[in-house]
């Protein structure tokens, strides 16, 4: 049996730098309030293939096997004794981060900072890209008829673009400067035009990613060749008429930090969506003369109820950033066509019965 | 040449209760930081057809003569020796507060607050339903080519709409629940919808009104006959699935408040848009132990830059909203189409030479 | 075993209404994410107080027997398998609500109001007037040596003056109106000062309840005789030099909502913390068009680990607020003299063998 | 009469780096909505002794002569036709920065960043360390009479504490950390303690300045030597026993900024007051990743109104941060001692009449 089941759950599992492989894991068994679920459709990341790359994120370090994925969606066929809102059948979208704890930080609210926190796909926590998986089933959530697996799973990256635009305050009738066109850019784009930002500038070196922006509707793209950062807020503010309340940083390059100091409007936010160097040099005190604060992003908490309703409603659109499709068992190639930054989102379909977004 | 001046300047001014007067006014000469203005449209609201009708509103009342309206739009004609940022010529939309002096209100950036702030038609203060108005300068706000003159006078009741959103952190998934469909409460249902709002219902009596509030987004109405607010506040999560985190009251009606109470979320917000009746039996501690907050709304502030851009960038849609357009010359049959209700916004056209939105 | 154990309880019981009666119920096991405590000191509250004279509050009916009290600090004296940050030998306050699912308004941090949650001595769930509790340990704090076992209790009454001025936005300079000099107007007051009010104002009909009020650093204080709530909001402005920025409702009379109506500055916020009548007759627009906020207070969340962090640091000082003590013997004597309101509050102490504050 | 005018205004005049004179200038006349004041006490500021030293700070230069001082308080002497809340005779403390337009940001009630702001001793503005000085009469506010000249000087130092203390979100129960003790650590560590603050660190090379720290009411104060920034967050966690909910930065030191960001808690704040080098190399990604927010303060705004109430009521004592008085003819002597470091407060008298506190 304990056989059987191990040869039903395919995982895609990193073992170190470079070192990625097709393998098959038991299925796992839910505890008490815990649902085991069959899934369906997992967006690959950047830190995924970091993982595969690199073996280590910062001070995460892959040190035993790990499965990875954590944009995803599935359905639910076991659920544990106490799970009172879910039952088998049920397709839910997956929050990748649960609460090992009720501490300072969950109990607050800001539940995305406890330091003991599970979460997918980060060492030494297992992801779910696999046939089945196990989750805390106060971390899934039922998605109505009219959203797809694939707009479930994207609620994940989705999610950091919510939680930085909230971070920011963006708001109605704002200028917004997206620094960055990878997903996380663009996600960020989607949901600040949701807001009801009046304009918003995306900037990235990548022509075609920029066209990509244009596509899913940013007002105004920039592309960033050598100019100076100073120079660069310079034409953000010809282009908006006036400079961004709100900038949103999805880079992590020191030069885009800098431009966000200068490009932001005083009184206004630089959100810190992408993650750098260690050390960086910035004109701090440019900021603070300004008032322009700086806030940092951890992922993100409290979106997935939200993002769904959005979702259900037709208040976004985020199926264009899906651009490859792959089954579970040609996981390489994924990982390959994503590695090379071709298109935006590739999707994994872990379910080989069904296929579709 | 003081002759010639006065009678240029035709004015829709009030006498008293339903006494109605289009008169020969002098035209206005700015001071240092004013500028004199051509009008263009003015919209008819509820307060400029209550005081018509009933000389007061309120402890607002009509002593002396007094000319009507607020909702406006004109053109730059001459301007005060200080004046900046506007010169002749210059298209604007008029935001009709505007403080008399610096006091702690103005300071905190709530100037809608500070008792001696000059407002248009409210008595004592002239409104500009007439060919020339003077205003403080810092209160026009240049129209950019894309914004009719139209729109620039349609800020003013949306700005109730966009200052309430405010107050009531209408964001992003949110559902919301607007009472009564009066141009008031479709500001509301299209400012919530521009700023994420998953779904908005409203509710009123008139059928035709809810089938306006269909016709410009609401994603649910409910017609009002004679259910209770506990009746009324259940079907409204029936609806929309939940409870909604906003209820924004338009109607002023005691049991549209209480409705507001049992229909929010525990931890939600009711504003206050409406004004009804003095004294008003309501079930606070129902509120209080639910923590619905309950925010009033006095007109509002720091809305027209914001407006603007969002019209400018076509976020959102106003144009809709206005059903009926008079000359100024037939002003009272104006007030007449509008005080009975049919239609949503009148609009008169001040400027002989050019009738256009 | 099971007999012994049950003979060690001491525990005060209400049956229904008027039906109190000190009883042995059996020592509780503490489940895996539990500890048991050997309790201390408990305060009379008076909710426990009304469960003993009316059976019920509101919608809560005592229903079968409940062991009453809510405002408690005792030592640890086993822990749960997976407790983690206790042990035996602790001295800890008990947060007497604990939520049974991680719902909604657990994952935003309002956990107060999730409707499911877990609070000693509201019917169904058992209070701590008794010799040994267990409870959730995430909701039992750790008090350091220079923080008694009664100013934990303290911490119950306490939190719900943190909440309040919380909520209230009470800040550097202020000043207050605390409508009622019983515990809860007490707290808030002393938590205000904390804040950085300059000044208090608090009202009571009561001159001995008003001289405790002065005693523990109330600036003004108004005795409560016929005046209308208009008359009572232009006394509280003469006293005060302007209008309090916040006003605290602690009585829960309806003439006292209206009081703290009138008499807040427009932008302030009116706190709603007493509970009274289901329905009220409040000027709601005279609130709504000078923007007084009316926000209500469901007990409190996030308030222990703060409020130990001042009662160590001495930053507030409580202990004036009891004004007698009983051992748990005599739990009926202290239950009476609670009911007739003398003095402010009761203490029972729980440990035989330690009857210290 | 001019001459004699001219010849009453003694006053304190920088013309270059190094270049400080006292001279005659003329009594200014008061405009329409300015008050004309005999001056009392002028505190000494690091910057006056700034633009003394170096004839600039930053992109300031002192390009024509600049009569220095900036934190002061005096007399009406007369008023401007149309004051209205002050009459001769009042004794007012000055709030140096008055706005010269009601644009943005004055609107939204931040005038502190708007960039036309007049600013007392900020080249080109003069201040006013001189026997009169006229001022926006919205910016003097009446002092009450038991609050001292020298009381209402020292607003302007305490305005900086209030407002970064707002702005960082100090609340009660929180552990703080201030960085630098100078005058400006100090009124940050006196705000933040009426504020509620359960302890406050002080950081300081210096150990006198510390002692001083201690003196008024620093619960622990750590000298810093060569410890790097992670040492000395390490150190500040052990003090405090967890890290502090805010820090406020206030050398401008390179190094304390990265302590700031070490020591902050995940969710914390930390707010730059220090000005320092243009750019500085800071762990950004740490306080990303731990959303410790960065806000900078530029001045203050909406503070002399509390700050008076607060004086007023005893509820803060600035008095002890004055360590040395000399008369407006020895203001020389006065910037010598102030350059020197000895003390902390260098306060001017500069009514020959009245050289009272
Ligand atoms: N804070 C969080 O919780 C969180 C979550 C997810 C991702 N991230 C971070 O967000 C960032 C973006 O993620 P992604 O998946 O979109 O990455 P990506 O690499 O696909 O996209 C980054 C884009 O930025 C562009 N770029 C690089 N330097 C630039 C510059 N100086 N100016 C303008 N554009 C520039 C690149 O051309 C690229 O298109 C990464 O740093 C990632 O680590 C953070
Ligand atoms: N707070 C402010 O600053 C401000 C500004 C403008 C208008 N207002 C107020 O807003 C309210 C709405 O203004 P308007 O111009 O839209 O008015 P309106 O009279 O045109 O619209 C009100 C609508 O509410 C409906 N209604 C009445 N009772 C109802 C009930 N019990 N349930 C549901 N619907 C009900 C009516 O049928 C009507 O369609 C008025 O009370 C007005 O005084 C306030
Ligand atoms: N919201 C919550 O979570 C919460 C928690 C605890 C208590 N409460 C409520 O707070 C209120 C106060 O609690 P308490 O224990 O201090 O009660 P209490 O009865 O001891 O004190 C109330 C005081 O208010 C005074 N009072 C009554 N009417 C007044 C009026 N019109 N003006 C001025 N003073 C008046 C009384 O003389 C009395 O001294 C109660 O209504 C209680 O139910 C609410
Ligand atoms: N943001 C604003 O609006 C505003 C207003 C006033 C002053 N400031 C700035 O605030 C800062 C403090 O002003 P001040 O008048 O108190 O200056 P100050 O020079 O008198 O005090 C600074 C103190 O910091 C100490 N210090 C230096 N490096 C340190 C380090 N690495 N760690 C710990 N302590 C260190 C010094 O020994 C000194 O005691 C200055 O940078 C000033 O420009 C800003
Ligand atoms: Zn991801
Ligand atoms: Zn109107
Ligand atoms: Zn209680
Ligand atoms: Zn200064």
């Amino acid at each position: 049996m304990a056989a059987a089941a191990k040869a039903e759950n395919l995982s895609l599992v990193v073992h170190g730098p470079g070192d990625l492989r097709l393998e098959n894991y038991p299925v796992p068994e839910p505890g008490p309030n815990e649902v085991l679920l069959k899934m369906h459709s997992v967006g690959i990341c950047g830190s995924d293939v970091h993982y595969w790359q690199h073996g280590r994120i910062g001070d995460f370090i892959v040190k035993k096997p790990m499965v990875l994925g954590h944009e995803a969606a599935g359905t639910v066929i076991k659920v544990g004794s106490s799970v009172k809102h879910l039952k088998p059948g049920d397709r839910v979208a997956i929050e990748p981060g649960s609460p090992r704890e009720n501490d300072y930080f969950c109990k607050i609210g800001r539940y995305n900072l406890t330091p003991s926190i599970f979460f997918c796909a980060t060492p030494p926590d297992d992801g779910n890209l696999s046939r089945f998986y196990k989750h805390n089933a106060d971390f899934c959530y039922k998605l109505p008829d009219n959203v797809t697996f694939e707009e479930g799973a994207l609620i994940e990256p989705l999610s950091v673009g919510i939680y930085a635009c909230r971070r920011g305050g963006v708001s109605l009738g704002n200028k917004i400067l997206v620094c960055g066109a990878g997903p996380i850019g663009l996600v960020n784009l989607i949901v600040a035009k949701a807001m009801g930002a009046a304009q918003v500038l995306v900037t990235d070196m990548n022509a075609s990613r920029l066209s990509k922006a244009k596509e899913v509707g940013a007002d105004f793209i920039l592309q960033i060749n050598k100019e100076s950062p100073k120079e660069i807020a310079s034409k953000v503010e010809k282009l908006l008429g006036s400079k961004p309340e709100v900038t949103i940083e999805c880079t992590g390059a020191e030069s885009s930090i800098q431009t966000g100091i200068y490009a932001t409007i005083s009184g206004g936010t630089l959100v810190l969506v992408g993650m750098g160097a260690e050390m960086v040099s910035v004109p701090l005190v440019h900021a603070a003369a300004r008032e322009v604060d700086i806030k940092g992003v951890f992922r993100y908490c409290n979106t997935w109820p939200m993002a769904i309703s959005m979702l259900a409603s037709k208040t976004i659109n985020v199926k264009p950033l899906v651009t490859h499709r792959f089954p579970l068992e040609k996981a390489m190639e994924a990982f390959e066509t994503s590695k090379q930054g071709v298109g935006l989102k590739v999707m994994i379909k872990c379910d080989p019965n069904d296929q579709d977004p």
